[in-house]
C-alpha cells in the first residue's frame, strides 16, 4: 500500500507480520488457568494487539514442527514466543532454523516464563536462570529508558496488582539497552525489559506473563507488546557475505619468507 | 494524515519535523568551497535528504538566535549540526537551549566537524578530539551493525574517493550503538557512526562531510543522514517527574533514633 | 616495593593515591548529623576504607581551590566526592581541572548526592536529575553484575534499615555497566551503581549515603567503595595524539579536482 | 604469599592460574608451520607472557578430555583457546563443562581463529562468521578504548606486517567493550579486540594469531594477551542463588479471586 505524507513522495507502507507462538499447555491442563485464557495465551495476545494494525498468525506446540515451517518462518517479520512446562519439548532442529532466521532479521518477543526456551538461552549464552516465587503479589514496572520506543504511550511507571516474582541475579548477558526493571512487594528487583541484537535481527525480553494471572488482558503490557513488535520490525541493512575475500585495496608486502 | 493499512485501523502518520543547522561560514569565505556548495552545506542537504518526505527547514548561524528560537526548537522532531570555523560563535544561551531540548526528545544527528562543536561536546562531557588529515584519501565506511535501521538501503560498505581523514583516538563515550567504522588510506580507522541516548532524546554522530569535497551529495551519505533521521525520531516515552515525591507503598520502619 | 609471586619475576606493587572530597557542610550546621559524623563524612570513609591499603588524603570545599590544586590532583590515583548543599560554590575551574584529570586517566567515585554535583553533571551531559524524598526507609542494593571487580566479597544483595530513597528516571546516560539496582519500600526502584569510562578514566556512581543515616560506617558500602576504587585505579593505556597527522601509509589518489 | 604496601595492612597476592589450550593440529601437520611453531602455539604463548608472573599450563585436543578435566579447570583462573581445524572434534560434553565454568567465574580469551570454535558460538549466541584472506598483509592494531586494562604498556597502535585478513560483518553481539580495531592492507576493517561478561566470567576475543605467521612472537600481541589474563582473573561476586524464593518483605495483597 502507497502513501503520501504531506506533499512528500510515495512510500510503500509494509504491514509487519507476527506469528504468536504458545506452547498452549497450562491453558489446557489445569482448568483454573483455562478460566483466564479459555483461548490461549497466545490468542489473548493476538486479541490484544490486533488493534496496532499487525497481520498476527499463531502456532503452538503440537502443530507439525510447531507451526514453524520454514514458509512461516520466512512470512514473519516479529515471532512472539511464549513457553513454560513444555521447553523441552520443542525440537532442535526447530531452534536452529528460528535461531538463524533471527540473524537474518526476523524480531523475536521473549515473553516472562520463556527465559528458559531453548531459543532464548541459544541466543542469549548463558543458563538465563532466575529467583522465583508464585505469590500473587504486587508488581511495579518502572521505565529506565524513556528515550526508547518500546516506552511510547506509558506512564513513568505501571502496576500488575498480581503476577508471579522473578528476582535477581537474572543469568542474561547485560542487556544493550535496558528498558524496564520491576518493584516486587517482597522484596526483589529484576530487569524486567531487555533489548538486544543478534546478526540483524532484534530480540526484546518483557519479563510479565504468568499464566495463573490475566496480566495479558492489562492495556499497559499489551502496549508494550505492541511497541516491541514494531521496534523489532523496524528495517536492517544488506545480509552480510562472510568468507574468503578479494582485496579491495593493492596490497604491497615488504620481505616475507 | 491517516492512513489505513491493509484491514487494520487508521493511524496518524505524522511527518517529521526537521531542521537542519549550518554555520554556513567556508562556502561564503572559500570559492572552491562556494563551488562545491554555492547554497550553502545545508541547502545540498535540504535537497538530498529531500524526497524522504520530511518537512524541512533550515538555520544558520547570523541569523537572530542563530536561527534557533525557542518556536523552533520546539517544532523541531530532528535537529542536523554542522560546524566548522565557528564554533566558538555559538551562543552558550543556545547550546543550553538545544541541550535541553534533547534531553525532552529532540533527536540530534551532528555530523562531521560538529565533532568539536558546543553542543556535541557538552552532551558527551569529553573534549571529543581526534586525529585529521587533509588530504583527500579515499574513505571506505564499513557497516558493523547491520541490524541497527540506520544502515537500511546501505551495501556492507560504502566508498568515498576523497575526503578529509579522521583517526582514532576520537575522545567520546564509547558508543552505546557502534554503526559504522571508516577505513582510510593512510593508515588510519575512525568509528565513523555512533548512536547515543541522553534523557528522551537520541543523537547520532556521523563522520563524513568534509567541505572541501562533494560529499553530501553521495547518494550513501544522504540515505545514511536521512535514516539517522528517522531513528532519531522515532517515538519515546512520557516527560520524568523529578524531586520530591510521596511513597506508592506504605513504608513501616523499625527503630530509628 | 618490589614484591615476587611465586617464582616469577619481581612486580613494582604501587600503592593507590585517594583523595576523598566533601563539601563538608551538613556536618558543621546541623547538629544531628554532626552526631553522626562528628569529624566529617570524608574522615568516616577515609577510616572506613583505611583497612584496604591505600594512601588517602582528603580535601574540603572551604580549603583554597577547594584543596584540589594541581599539584593534589596530579598526584591522585582516585577522588571520591560528595557533596550536597554547596554543588553552586564549586569554581568552575576546579570543575575544569578535574574534568581533564579523569580524561587523563585518574579515577571518580561519586557518591549520593553528588548526582548533581557539577562535576558529574559535567561528565554524563545530562541533568542527573531524579526522584527523592527523605523518610528513613529500608534500601535493598540488589547486585545485577556479579562479573563486576566491586561486587567482591558481597552476598547477592545488601540492605540499609534507613535510607533516603533516590527514584527513577535517573536522567544519566545508561551506565555502560549496571552493577547494583536499588529496592526501595516504598515501592521505586533505583540504578545505583553505574559504572563509566571517560577518556582514559573509570568513574563509578555509588547511590547510598545520605547524610541523615550512620551509611558510611556500613561494612557492605564500605567495601564497594573499596572495590570501586580498586577498579577505577586499574592501569589504562597511552595518552593519545589529537589534531593534524601524517599519514602511516603511501595515499594515491585519482583524480582529484 | 602475603605483602604489605606501604605501612598498610599484609594483604595476599594470589598467582593467577592460566591453561593455555590450542588444538596443536597445523604445527603437527604442516612443516612450514612446525618451523615457525616447533613446540606448538601454545608453548611459544606460555613462554611469551610467562615473565608476567602466572602459573601456566598447557592443554591439547589429543588428550584425555581434551586436557580439561573437570579438575584443571576447577583450579583453572584463565582458559585461553586456540583452535582452527579441528573445533568439530572438540566433544560437546568438554564445551558444556567451559561454558559452566565461565558462568561460575573463569575467564576466557578467545584468540584468532578461535571464534569458530564451539565454546565460543556456544557464549556468544550468533555464527561468529568473518571474512577473510590468507595474504600476509599489514594489520594495524588501533587501541580505541585506551581506559581498558587491557591497553596498558601499548601505543596508540601497534602493527604486525604479515598477517591473515579478518573483515567486517563479524557475526558477534556486540562487544560490551571494544578495545581494538584493525585496518588491513588490503582495505577491511576489524572489531579485533572484543570484551564480554557472562554470568561471573569475563571473556575477551583477540584477532591476531594465523598459524602461518610468527604472531605470537610479536612483544605488543604477548602484552595484550597477558593483560587480558589479568583482566579477566580479576575478582568476581558471590554465585547467585536461583530457583523458588521466600519473600523477604511480607506481602500484603487485596482481593485476588
Amino acid at each position: 500500500m502507497k502513501v503520501r505524507i504531506g506533499s512528500g513522495p510515495m512510500f510503500e507502507m509494509k504491514p509487519i507480520h507476527v506469528t504468536i507462538w504458545n506452547e498452549f499447555v497450562p491453558e489446557r491442563t489445569d482448568p483454573k488457568i483455562a478460566r483466564i485464557y479459555p483461548n490461549g495465551i497466545h490468542q489473548a495476545i493476538a486479541t490484544g494487539i490486533g488493534p496496532y494494525g499487525f497481520r498476527i498468525q499463531t502456532a503452538t506446540l503440537e502443530q507439525p514442527e510447531h507451526g514453524l515451517s520454514n514458509e512461516v518462518l520466512s512470512q514473519t517479520d516479529v515471532l512472539i514466543w511464549w513457553g513454560h512446562l513444555a521447553h523441552e519439548k520443542v525440537a532442535d532442529e526447530i531452534v536452529n532454523r528460528i535461531q538463524a532466521r533471527v540473524l537474518q532479521g526476523m524480531g523475536l518477543v521473549v515473553l516472562h516464563s520463556g527465559h528458559r526456551s531453548k531459543i532464548f538461552q541459544k541466543l542469549m549464552g548463558t543458563t538465563c536462570d532466575l529467583k522465583w516465587r508464585t505469590d500473587a503479589e504486587r508488581e511495579r514496572i518502572w521505565v529506565v529508558d524513556p528515550s526508547h520506543p518500546i516506552t511510547e504511550g506509558l506512564g513513568e511507571y505501571f502496576e500488575l496488582q498480581h503476577e508471579e516474582m522473578y528476582g535477581e541475579f537474572f543469568d542474561i548477558p547485560a542487556p544493550e539497552e535496558l528498558v524496564f526493571i520491576s518493584w516486587f512487594q517482597g522484596g526483589e528487583v529484576f530487569r524486567s525489559g531487555c533489548a538486544y541484537q543478534r546478526g540483524l535481527g532484534k530480540i526484546f525480553y518483557f519479563r510479565p506473563g504468568d499464566e495463573n494471572y490475566p496480566t495479558y488482558y492489562n492495556k499497559d503490557v499489551l502496549r508494550v507488546i505492541a511497541n516491541a513488535v514494531r521496534w523489532a520490525a523496524l528495517p536492517h541493512g544488506a545480509e552480510p557475505v562472510y568468507g574468503n575475500t578479494q582485496p579491495l585495496e593493492k596490497i604491497t608486502r615488504g620481505e616475507f619468507p
